[in-house]
């Protein structure tokens, strides 16, 4: 059985459009999955005009009348996203509201079991508020939309490294009073899930030290020694493949030599420094945890280069990748349980 | 007129050895300067064996004797560093008296002007300490030695890319306290005297901002607002060409695709995450702001790959090589005061 997944074209003035069209141009990842292709019909094939390519999918109204096979797409004409008056690279209200339209009914159907898996490409937050959304990221709205309390985090993934953090969006003066042995392993339990649902049959997790040289024996900071190295030991006799602390300045050499699957930092600048460097042009953000996993580009709307074909496309193939090795894993795990 | 330089042999048991022999037979390089060299001569010759390649060097027992020329360096052996009883991989209190007394004779003969630059080996912390050494590192070390006042700082270059820090070994939660307009401004000051002495003419510096998404327009920390968008403006007026605030994890990319020529981070980590991943396998350090200037590779005693000939000269290559440009440079601006 194949994957059935929801293709949600995100902000009609950025990139989307144009690759959105240009994966459905694509056979053989075409066949990984069934695909539910949710956007406006007009942006859609003004995003193959932008990208060169030559679409003819299937038009539905409504998402009972769809029936996506692998290799065939199905779009659903969501009609809320005029190429004639929606002009590219501008945040619009319209786009905002079409953009939130097509991934809350992805979410309704991953709700109702009708899609395994979404993908999207890129929201626009300045769009969204003149759409009217109060939502701060994607992965707070669908949790609140799916009404889902448990635990779930964004990750991110450049080539074979997930990377995930302990403290997100805060001041770097708050960052040392929000890591504690409590979030650490909160943080890395979430990670194994995430990683065996991507497939990692025992993921090897660098945990990051917090301070210079790891603090260098308490010199500059006791993080490392009184909360960072506890939590390791802790998550170890969990049995996880848990180690470090590790200098935040070698962690990803580690990750780049294959020493590690995923790495947990302490604060964002830490990861996304490295994993932009490793990787800007490859990679993928994973909502994880959620009911249903999610995927987009790790890149945003790039309003800079919409309709000058140079998109690169290979973000959004990675993040269709790994949205579908997802969803295998957890079809697997609900049919084995 | 070449440039007069020592090259310093730093801790014995690791690979400074064998990088100084190797360095020494390298025709090219050796007529960029005249060398002294300021070693063991047991121990360098060791290092010429290990490293697989024939000196063929004079030999002084005093400064005053030696005549290095261009092609032809001299070495002044130190006698203080005994193959026989200094073990490779082993942190040790002979290790460490050599490795300062050899550091200590470049700074004389710097102060006294019959040295213009210094290049060295790497120092092994441990041994130092072993040794009778309190200092904290090379720079202060350097600083009070000469007894020297004014503004100095460490940099790191890699590639083409300096980087230099408002702050460095301290803990993260006392980061953002330390984020202050005179400091960025100082630190400025010295990058921007430090690249000029370089070659290059007008520096473009690239400041980083300390919070995520630079703090996202107040969301997540007001340092950038209140304290680094100013500080930038203060030293575009002073006509330097400094821009920023960036966010931390595009900065370097700015700088790689070569639209920077350093960066001024605000935490060590920001920086050594980043020019780690750029090339950690040819890193310089640069001590700058001194009365000579000292360059050394950015990598360490490497206890682990000491006598396999496997340890990389191209740090201390271009180590040897930003010391020869800085001197050059002070050189013809002295003359041109």
């Amino acid at each position: 059985m194949t994957v059935r997944l929801a293709l949600v074209m995100g902000d009609p003035a950025g990139i989307g459009p144009e690759l959105t069209a240009r994966l459905l141009a694509e056979p053989d990842l075409l066949r990984q999955a069934a695909i539910l292709v949710i956007a406006d019909r007009r942006m859609l094939e003004e995003g193959a005009r932008r990208g060169g390519v030559a679409l003819d999918l299937p038009v539905v109204r409504q998402a009972a009348e769809a029936r996506p096979e692998p290799g065939r797409p199905v779009l659903l004409d969501m009609a809320n996203a005029d190429p004639a008056t929606i002009r590219p690279a501008v945040a619009s209200a319209e786009g905002g509201r079409a953009t939130l339209e097509n991934f809350t009914l992805g979410l309704d159907l991953a709700r109702d079991g009708a899609v395994e898996a979404i993908v999207f490409t890129p929201f626009n937050k300045q769009a969204l508020r003149l759409g009217g959304s109060t939502h701060e990221d994607e992965l707070r709205y669908a949790a609140g939309y799916l009404g889902y309390q448990g635990a779930h985090a964004e990750f991110n993934v450049v080539d074979e490294i997930w990377n995930a953090r302990v403290t997100s969006h805060v001041p770097i003066s708050a960052v040392a009073g929000l890591i504690t042995e409590e979030a650490i392993l909160r943080n890395l339990e979430l990670t194994v899930a995430a990683l065996q649902e991507a497939g990692f049959e025992r993921p090897r997790i660098a945990v990051a030290a917090l301070n210079p040289h790891a603090g260098d024996g308490g010199n500059f900071g006791r993080e490392e020694i009184e909360v960072i190295a506890p939590a390791v030991e802790k998550a170890k006799a969990r049995g996880w493949a848990v180690d470090g602390p590790w200098p935040s300045d070698t962690v990803y050499l580690r990750a780049r030599a294959g020493k590690a699957d995923a790495v947990l930092t302490m604060y964002h600048d830490q990861g996304q420094i490295a994993i932009k460097l490793i990787g800007f042009d490859r990679g993928v953000t994973v909502l994880g945890g959620l009911p249903v996993p999610i995927c987009t580009p790790a890149h945003g709307t790039a309003y800079d280069i919409v309709g000058q074909g140079t998109a690169n496309l290979e973000p959004t193939r990675r993040a269709f990748a790994i949205a579908c090795r997802m969803a295998e894993s957890r079809r697997a795990g609900t049919a084995a349980a």
